[in-house]
């Protein structure tokens, strides 16, 4: 089943994607829900992000070439890092390059695992219990800043370099995904989604001994590879087999203002 | 005036607390409220956090004394960190220590700042106009795991770390406010509020070069000097003059399991 939130006629809704029609509920699918007799049709819709999270976790070096291009070592345990919700966009919505941000922005395609229930003490055969699907995003960083900074705040955080979505995929195999990366149309690196250093069982196992997981928390599962500089007037897609493909352009701070 | 979010029969709400009654509002103080008819003594209600934020932001190595003991240097700029809402709790409710945590758990008493208005790119002069107010925050961190893992996830943000509270006071003299910390009612430290290595305006101006701020938001400013060793059965009171006292008592995880 595929979770989509969306915007239509002034109001924000969750409706379930059929081919291109989305039946919209009442509720929402971590309360409950039911259908409604509204239909849109998915080009007549603004897509939202796809939930705004308790909670914002991102795992940080999960795939070997991507640890060790960065010069680090590949970790040897599951420790959770965090991101920002100011920072979340939708699919098709613009990244926008700070004025001062350097040349190195870079693009990570990570998939999105979207906490169904509330959960602690999971053990690692358990832990998939309380997801309620997957989604797919674009963890934007500008390196620069992520060297030079104490914390990940402006080169991971700034406004819009957290593209989310385009939806929340409940059936998936995880390891027959593939994530494909293509700027401006070619690929740049495909890889395989599940070949991650600690797999989506393994952080929530670890992560539950310690902390409560809460309906709408996302956990960003890491990215494998590395990236060109990215600048304005390129595009980003993320594909993931299964979900399906977020795509965002990006443009220069000056252009977005003008835009407001 | 003071802000409280309680719970009374089964409900939670926002008041406004004079002396010890609190006046029950419809809405918020954020998205705008009205006072009802109804009134509760504050004896009489379940004190709550006061705002569960969209982001979490807390200020790192912010005071001289703390940073230098700490062993860091004193940072050259205001920096910005996270931590996770799931580690929030109330005035008065119990900070869990885990089973497997050292002996090195420590408080850490915060000033918090509770953001009312959305901002952007404000100056250091106009950023306190998106304040609604302040409350106090008990940074709560298990030494060795903060020594020992890549990220602050359980060394700080272990379930019960962050207790909020116990309102927001929107009227404060910040150059005028002093924060006193107190173990099982003896006090162990006292120093001036405001006396940070970045003051609120110059976080604020910082970070909403690059990030917006949303109501509700809160920015923990960080703390100063040391903490002895907390251990099951005590009790740790921050008080800031001002604002009020945030009181919690430590216990062991197996004590907590039993009472649910």
């Amino acid at each position: 089943m595929r979770w989509i939130r969306f915007s239509a006629a002034g109001k924000t809704a969750y409706g379930i994607l059929e081919g291109d029609r989305i039946s919209e509920v009442a509720g929402d699918p971590f309360i409950g829900y039911e259908r409604t007799n509204r239909v849109h049709s998915l080009a007549g819709v603004k897509i939202e992000v796809p939930v705004v999270p308790p909670t914002f976790y991102c795992a940080g070096r999960n795939y070997a070439i991507h640890s060790i291009k960065a010069g680090h070592d590949v970790p040897a345990k599951p420790d959770i890092g965090y991101r920002a919700n100011n920072a979340l966009i939708a699919h098709g919505e613009n990244v926008v390059i700070p004025r001062d941000a350097t040349e190195n922005v870079v693009y990570e395609g990570e998939l999105v695992v979207v906490i169904g229930k509330k959960a602690k003490h999971l053990s690692e055969k358990d832990a998939l219990g309380c997801v309620l699907g997957y989604t797919i995003g674009n963890d934007v960083s500008e390196r620069a800043w992520q060297r030079s900074d104490r914390t990940f705040w402006r080169s991971k955080n700034t406004d819009t370099f957290k593209p989310m979505g385009p939806w929340i995929e409940t059936d998936v195999g995880l390891d027959a995904m593939e994530t494909i990366v293509r700027l401006n149309g070619t690929e740049q690196i495909r890889f395989e989604t599940n070949n991650m250093v600690f797999g989506v069982a393994t952080f929530i196992s670890a992560m539950t001994r310690y902390l409560t997981l809460y309906p709408g928390d996302v956990i960003w599962m890491g990215t494998e590879g590395t990236s060109p500089n990215i600048k304005a007037g390129d595009v980003v897609e993320i594909e993931i087999t299964g979900i399906g493909t977020l795509r965002n352009p990006f443009v220069a701070e000056e252009v977005a203002n003008a835009r407001n």
